[in-house]
């Protein structure tokens, strides 16, 4: 059984995860930023972005994976428009401590390529890679892989879970000492401790083994964010954090007792299992500044953000009327809603927890997570509350505006973090997996 | 139809592409060099092969892909073993001109997920991204992807085929000028510009557009290696550049002869596809030393040249004897032949034609390529005969030992060919393509 490492206390655990989407979070972002709109597809933009975070002490960069071109994706730069492999790849070079998440799905690629490219960013990182595991839910995307639809919500959900299976016996199909390289003796690795996997099951037959031995931090960290009942017993059964969209602290708390609960279920200690809620902070000196920024953004992207809500709840946008309360039944009735139960169960349950019109809750979420637009007090008071309550292991920055938006949270909000003892001042152990605070991987041949 | 460019003497085009496998071409590199066994897991060891290729002024880097594990890959660091795609865009952000060139099979991978990877290499490098397009002969390989067996040889080309044929209009599913990027009035894309491609072939079911604009170059250089009479076609219809295995100057030059009279048959300019044979240099001040070099390496291998040799020409090894002729008889009479085509096809006419044993076949290929074990003149007198007399247009360079075997080529051998004005001193142009003298992709919508 699993137990926290001795060098990390609960006080300063709080884990922070910045994800780069787009130029920001904020579908206006690309108009409102200096920079050029082609910025998105440019390498110094996400060395720019890796290097704030490693200033600032953050756990790791968090990239999404789109497969498809959908209509929004030509008003704007598209979230996950590049493979986020390629680019987390390419700032494994510039850094030196920061954990890189990259988004892959399970639906759309095999298990035996997946195991092997995450393998390969671990090794060459020096065991900093992480792998956001999905199963990917955008109709459109089905129709560039030959598939008229998209499998169904349990069946992605089937395929996934075997895949886990097989990628998790890849990594570990060479053991810890694998490796010998005695150039005097000519041995290079001890064929016993190099194991086919054999798997053959539902969806997936792989014999294996890796190409790769194992990485130092034993396997990359798998990240996950299915908030469904299949989605959540996915999570506390393989993954090692989990990203979830939470509107309420209260939520927040639910969600994680849960997770930990379902955890144990699978023999698993309560804390392998790192709890993060999405959190759009939106930066002022002052709360005036903050919403004067918020409002620019929200008057550079027009009624984005509203279609942006219709397609995250499954409804037309004609059935979303500013100044009236969400549509929670016609949105509930929905019988063939195939997307992200995650983002429109939070949304629902803040809209009527707080019985907020759809304006109201445009603003109080950004695009889904939950927002803080305010000073760097603000931002710091609400990870502070939420952290030193139970609610999370920490959040998934989702900025606003990039890269500035980050700038201002490493230089305004971490300091601040810092002061109040939450959040450490350096980085961890030896690997992103040290960092996280999870324990090591159990080093037996599999 | 295309011209060569301006700026481009045929005098001094000669281009230079490298090759990372493992830690060096020859199977007792691991034993023989300075550094740790593990180095082909480590970046720095990639960082520094990737600066000497660019001190050189070498036209691009190469890594080949390994999608299974077999026998021989525990006994010495494993060709391929990361995924390529990783390594070189962890090389794209410490490297400014060095073209990227990525091996990925069309057998195991999705069209789309190929295009979306190279495409966002290709941006990240600002145009410096090759896709080395792959069938896949490994029938170890099949067993990692659910197969339990390889498809024929034919099948896997007409799959390639159509697979290019997806991936080239994906990457230009946008048009030249499609990404406006106006801040001010809000336009992003231009939607006349960026169109789905509705492919139903046989093979595959595509509808795009790809998530990507299209790259500085228009798109990736196109790289392949196909022998057989389907794999020849494929690359005169559709390859930039062609690897291949050449191990006498005349075969060399029929081979690109044919190549270039297939691609005019295709309405192709015969300089749009330059072809590159493989080249082992075994480097030393004095030939004394170039054969000391290459004796303490066969002696730090073994009997493995041996065995690769025979899996090569597809007989089991004790079929050769070192002291006897290569047994082309029965070599050429095994019907269920499976692998590669390029491989067998040169070592069988070398040994033909100079009636070599087993032994001699050895010192002179390098597990299939040529190779030349001598002096700095040595090399260059080879690379400029073979490349002045019509056979080459440049060459894909197989290094012994890495690094310190490119190194001296670099250091010894290149200011040689610049001597003799075939190499150039700078890099041309401001992308891969450009560099390679290749004309530029038309830039019309497709």
């Amino acid at each position: 059984m699993n137990t926290p490492r001795e060098h990390r206390t609960p006080e300063n655990s709080l884990i922070l995860i910045t994800t780069a989407m787009g130029v920001g979070m904020h579908l206006g972002a690309w108009r409102y930023r200096t920079g050029e709109a082609s910025d998105y597809l440019d390498l110094e933009f996400y060395k720019h972005i890796a290097r704030s975070a490693e200033r600032g002490v953050l756990h790791g960069l968090f990239l999404a994976d789109t497969l498809a071109l959908s209509e929004e994706n030509l008003e704007r730069p598209n979230l996950g428009a590049l493979d986020p492999i390629v680019v987390l790849s390419a700032l494994a070079s510039v850094t030196d401590r920061l954990g890189l998440v990259a988004t892959s799905s399970t639906t759309f690629n095999e298990p035996f390529n997946l195991a092997r490219r995450f393998s390969a960013l671990d090794h060459l990182s020096g065991g900093r890679a992480g792998f956001n595991v999905v199963t990917t839910f955008v109709p459109d995307v089905a129709a560039n892989f030959g598939a008229s639809d998209l499998p169904q919500h349990d069946n992605r959900y089937a395929r996934a879970e075997e895949a886990m299976d097989v990628i998790t016996a890849l990594w570990h199909s060479w053991g810890q000492d694998a490796l010998i390289g005695d150039k005097t003796s000519g041995v290079f690795a001890d064929r016993e401790q190099v194991r086919p996997i054999n798997h053959a099951g539902q969806h997936f037959s792989v014999r294996g083994p890796l190409t790769l031995p194992r990485t130092r931090q034993g396997r990359p960290v798998v990240f996950q964010a299915g908030a469904s009942e299949t989605g959540r017993q996915l999570a506390a059964r393989t993954a090692d954090a989990v990203f979830t969209v939470q509107n309420t602290r209260s939520a927040a708390s639910e969600f994680r007792a849960d997770l930990r609960r379902r955890a144990e279920g699978f023999g698993r200690h309560p804390d392998s299992v790192k709890v993060l809620p999405g959190l759009v902070p939106v930066i002022g000196r002052t709360r005036e500044e903050a919403r004067a920024r918020k409002l620019a953004l929200d008057e550079l992207s027009a009624d984005a953000e509203l279609r942006k809500l219709a397609l995250r709840v499954g409804v037309p946008v004609d059935a979303l009327d500013l100044d009236k309360p969400l549509p929670v039944d016609l949105i509930r009735a929905n019988p063939s809603f195939n997307a992200s139960h995650g983002f429109r169960d939070a949304v629902v349950r803040l809209a009527v927890e707080e019985n907020l019109t759809v304006r109201e809750v445009l603003y109080r979420n950004g695009g889904g997570h939950a927002q803080v637009v305010g000073t760097p007090d603000d931002v710091a008071d609400l990870i502070i509350d939420w952290y030193r309550n139970g609610a999370v292991d920490g959040f998934n920055l989702m900025i606003d505006v990039l890269p500035d938006g980050l700038d201002d949270f490493v230089d305004l909000v971490v300091p601040r973090l810092q002061d109040h003892g939450v959040f450490r001042t350096s980085y961890q152990g030896t690997t992103f997996r040290d960092d996280l605070g999870l324990s090591p991987v159990l080093q037996t041949v599999s």
